[in-house]
């Protein structure tokens, strides 16, 4: 068989070899060999390692494997040892990650040692922005996988089960022990019986996977829900309430893990309703939860309309209360400042918070990021933000060290990401936003992980077996061959930097187009709006220059960072030119380490994030014929819609900041092709897709 | 002021030089220095010439000059001849179109020689394809100049007489003599009391600048008009009722020029309705107009639904009719076979009818090229078709040879050009469709001109004078200034060989989106549209191959060529290669002289299509900054859209094709953007621009 890229075949080939649409994920196990399973014991759980090694072993053919359960001074929580015949760890969850590890090694061909595995984090934990009625706030791979609408939107189906069964498999298979089933900005009724049934339904299928069912809940519950007159926290009708309420969850969830808040933000309600604080009101579900040891992810994602810095808000509401949550409270901070751009500093909350525990919270559903159109690896985005200094306790203070018990003793460590899951087939909308998912839960289980690393393994295991388009024949080693692996694996160690580069370079930020957060907007202001909503008040472009000043004569932001960085960031000549535009106004002609001016780095950088989009292409077309038709050709089809979106961020950006540096974009330099007003009249922040 | 390109500015730059919007085209009389002149008759014709002398005068201030009428033996018709200080010709309009000649020399800096100039052509004439309800047939410049909707449409009004006297003045001022005022689909009223009123008056102000009024004709009109029973051209009360409507239209405009007509074309009637040939119907209508020196164009863009090749069949009409026409006949053929394309070999008819007077009808509306948004100069287009030999009287028997009488004797020689003219205020839509107005107008006067010298002309007197948004001062020799011309220029010397490369190079042909003509459609071919309306039957893509085969063992269209060019056309090996799929079928891995394939050939083509027009931005924005800002963006404005069209087409061809040839796109070319089904979905022959 040629290489065909058309269209027409696309829907042949799709016919032919319809299990090749993604849906297996990371977990394709072709061509298993048999094996003997030894297991002294029995449990779902360990039903599940025995099954999954005899369907995907691919070691020693009729080998015995051994899994046995015992303490070890060397494996804490999840952890497990492996060797080739057994699957050593103290708990029967241990057992199934070590089974999973097993697998996945000899999928990829990684070697098998005998070291202690144990997980950075002991909460892993997916964050499902699912609303009752089915929808996935910022979700672009279609309908939630917990909830729907219409009249039988409660009954549980064999349809249900098996797509949750399917949703465990995925998690445990990469570590991830946790699953809040519903959005933050949380309807009131999750709790009440009927939504409770089905979070039963739900957490039974989960539990043999290990994973723990949570909530989001509306701190307005005890006046919706309850009738009272106020839902202060410390109103004892309330606290009263909530503790009834909390009893009644665990009857239908004896292991339910806890509640997630978003509180006293974006309209949300919260404690600060009644002159309580954060700590009020996250101790009083934390005394609710104690009892069955159930904790509160309590977020720090705040910001009021007329705050001069939106960046400092949430260190500047969290730091006074440092020291005052209880020990079943772990502050959630968004991995910056602001909200999930395509860059940010870390937050710096990150190891400020000495006497609280703190827990990343990383998105990986793309709502910043090209949704399902962009092919955006954020493992090196989450790589940056973990391994930053915070110098808050030394050098070596990393985000990762300052919220893993590394540095502070937390009662609990947890890292939550923002799932990208919906109902589409292939689960995330775009085949690389699977790579995303695998590498939320790998770092979550091992916060040192190279990106490098993650993707190698997520590109053999998920190209395994692929039926080649070149040779017609299934290409067992597809995602081994150097022809495909090289260039694939650095396509997506560079995707992240090519999106910033034409989206938000030189630390520009929150410049997109509104509501619907995909496209260019930087010109989006409407009267009224509150300004910390609009790309301007971020960007600051003016005829004397650009940027956000934060340094100590601007909003003094810098000063939330422990030194040597706030003196670094303070300074343009010393701040990293990456975050240059989040700590300084700068004129346009501010000459860059590059030699250029300001302006003309940034036409350098928005051309170059083109260009590598483009060379995106090449690598995808040249690499694709190693694996299958519909794969290919899907990926094939985005990247173009990335090249063609790329080209627009390039063009709005540029022609929309030229007004004010009124200097030539660099005649080296591909012209823009899109007129700056029609752009603006396309983008109405009306949240279409261009 | 500083280079500015933003679209804020835009608006400023324009309420405060509301001049610069192009309306004055070439006739930039900036600065005129004081004359007299001195002319011993008066005349309509003459005070106009006298009145432009001296509003234009770039000579010695207060010079003298003398208008003169005398015979010249070497001055033909409109001739003149030229001096510093005289302006010599045998008739009035020659003394006019001399004053014009003497002024552009002045504004372009050329020699004033002595020698006596005379037009290629008697008839120098745009068709206005203009409908009585004010719309345009492949207009792209606003309504019609000459003909508008609603209840007061047939009153002639100051504002209709200003432009009027504009459009003659331009005309005049290139050498143009004759307009035809209505849309060859002709409306049958158009020669009804009320609309020859309205001629009449029109007729009235183009006459003092030497242009003659000809009107388009329905076949029918006897039996739609007279309530004949028939409309035949034998029949004895048609034509009494032509020669009755004659002589009422000359009692309107004494020097009516006579009809145009398209008969038995694309539904129009004609003289085979009744049995009877295009002579009879032309000689019929001839007689009538001949008492008044009234002529006959008649169209040969004839082809039927069911013949096997419609570029044959002009030819294959009209031939065996050669020496049937009366003198006062004009056929009237299109530059090439089939209808306007961005390249076609040339009008196998030219030389063919060798007693018959057959005159060149050009495009210069943009049907096919871009309407108002490309940037395309035709007239190097033109001097290929013209300067094309077709051998027919041996060597050098061009087709300028063939149709202004140098070869073949006609009593009347003429060219006809597709007007791009509507109320526009630019006139022509696009800035640079004005070069195409001027240059279709030098040429029709002097048939060997080179297109240099024709853009060269054009730009020094378009910008002459120009505010330039570097200085901020009028810059008198802006278009002399080398830094803005000889770039510019050269953009439109490469310009249409830019708009073949992206849209249908190596002789591809009519593959256009349906009904617009405006973007790619090569899929265009729903069930039960005659085949010869449809891109697939013109390129025949196939597995095996693309192209047409029109060589001796396919449709033998080479056979209607005069040796050598049939043996040329008919074999690939000599074929001209930007001829290669007009004529042949090719295989996809056909060598070409490049060494490519045909395929891999066809990927360069329109990448390198592409490619130029972003060249084509540069080079604008580079010399945009020697002339005013309003002009400069509104031509930046629309490079744009080109550029963002051209890779539409370079897209829509290659990923179309491609599902035939079932090769891949060359690595080093960039990758297409735009995905195919989604370009189909978006064109559905509705004519919508994409």
């Amino acid at each position: 068989m040629k290489v065909v890229f058309n269209v027409l075949f696309f829907f042949i080939v799709i016919t032919c070899q319809a299990q090749e649409n993604g849906h297996q994920l990371w977990l394709r196990y072709k061509n298993a060999k048999p094996v003997t399973v030894i297991c002294s014991k029995n449990s779902p759980t360990l039903s599940i390692a025995k099954q999954e090694l005899q369907n995907g072993w691919q070691g020693e053919p009729n080998a015995s494997i051994t899994l046995t359960i015992k303490k070890d001074k060397a494996l804490k929580d999840d952890g497990f040892r492996l060797s080739q015949n057994e699957v050593i760890a103290a708990t029967e969850k241990g057992v199934l990650y070590g089974v999973y590890e097993l697998l996945r090694r000899q999928r990829t061909g990684e070697a098998i040692t005998g070291e202690a595995e144990n997980p950075s984090y002991q909460i892993r934990i997916l964050n499902h922005w699912d609303n009752p009625n089915g929808s996935v706030e910022r979700g672009y791979a279609g309908h939630s996988i917990f909830w729907r609408s219409g009249p039988d939107s409660l009954t549980v189906t064999q349809n249900d089960k098996k797509i949750w069964t399917e949703y465990a498999r995925a998690n445990a298979s990469i570590g991830i022990n946790a699953s809040v089933l519903n959005n933050v900005n949380a309807s009131p009724k999750i709790i009440t019986p009927e939504y409770l049934n089905r979070v039963k339904a739900i957490a039974d299928v989960l539990r043999p996977y290990g994973i723990k069912t949570y909530l989001s809940i509306n701190f307005s519950s005890p006046a919706i829900l309850g009738k009272l007159k106020t839902s202060d926290p410390l109103d004892k009708a309330v606290i009263k309430w909530w503790q009834d309420k909390v009893k009644e969850i665990y009857s239908y969830v004896p292991d339910f893990g806890g509640f997630l808040v978003k509180a006293s933000s974006e309209g949300q309600p919260g404690p600060q309703d009644f002159g309580r604080t954060h700590a009020d009101g996250a101790n009083m579900l934390a005394d609710a939860l104690k009892p069955y040891n159930g904790i509160v992810m309590w977020r720090a994602f705040v910001y009021s309309p007329n705050d001069k810095d939106r960046a400092k808000q949430a260190y500047n509401e969290f730091m006074p209360l440092d020291g005052k949550f209880k020990d079943n409270v772990i502050i959630q901070v968004k991995n910056g400042p602001v909200d999930f751009q395509p860059r940010e500093p870390f937050s710096p909350l990150f190891g400020a918070m000495k006497q609280t525990s703190v827990m990343p919270e990383l998105q990986v559903t793309m709502e910043y990021l090209g949704h399902d159109k962009y092919l955006v690896f954020l493992s090196t985005m989450w790589e940056e933000v973990l391994q930053s200094d915070t110098y808050q306790q030394g050098e070596g203070s990393t985000v990762a060290r300052c919220t893993d018990g590394s540095i502070y003793s937390q009662k609990y460590t947890a890292m939550a990401g923002v799932s990208n899951v919906g109902l589409d087939t292939n689960w995330c909308g775009h085949l690389f936003n699977q790579a995303n998912w695998y590498a939320f839960g790998r770092l979550a289980w091992n916060v040192n992980l190279k990106s490098e690393q993650i993707a190698d393994e997520w590109l053999k295991l998920t190209f395994y077996g692929a039926q080649s388009s070149k040779s017609g024949e299934a290409n067992y080693n597809a995602g081994w061959n150097d022809n495909f692996l090289k260039p694939v694996k650095q396509m997506m160690l560079d995707s992240r930097e090519a999106a910033v580069n034409f989206m938000t370079p030189l630390g520009l930020h929150h410049i997109m187009s509104a509501n619907g957060h995909y496209g260019p907007g930087p010109w989006w202001a409407p009267k009224g709006m509150r300004a910390d909503w609009t790309p301007p008040y971020y960007h600051q472009a003016a005829e004397n220059g650009i940027g956000f000043d934060r340094t100590k004569t601007g909003s003094d932001a810098v000063e939330q960072y422990h030194e040597p960085l706030a003196s670094q960031f303070n300074d343009a000549a010393t701040c990293p030119e990456k975050y240059l535009l989040w700590f300084h106004h700068v004129p346009w002609d501010y000459k860059l380490k590059s030699g250029r001016t300001l302006w003309d780095e940034l036409c350098y950088k928005y051309d170059e994030g083109v260009n590598q989009v483009r060379s995106f292409q090449k690598v995808w077309d040249k690499a694709g014929v190693y694996v299958d038709s519909t794969r290919f050709l899907e990926v094939q089809r985005k990247l173009r819609i990335q090249c063609v979106n790329a080209g627009l961020w390039k063009d709005a950006c540029l022609l929309y900041f030229q007004q004010f540096s009124k200097m030539p974009i660099p005649y080296e330099l591909e012209r823009p092709v899109n007129n700056l007003d029609v752009m603006m009249y396309n983008d109405r922040g009306d949240g279409r897709s261009h």
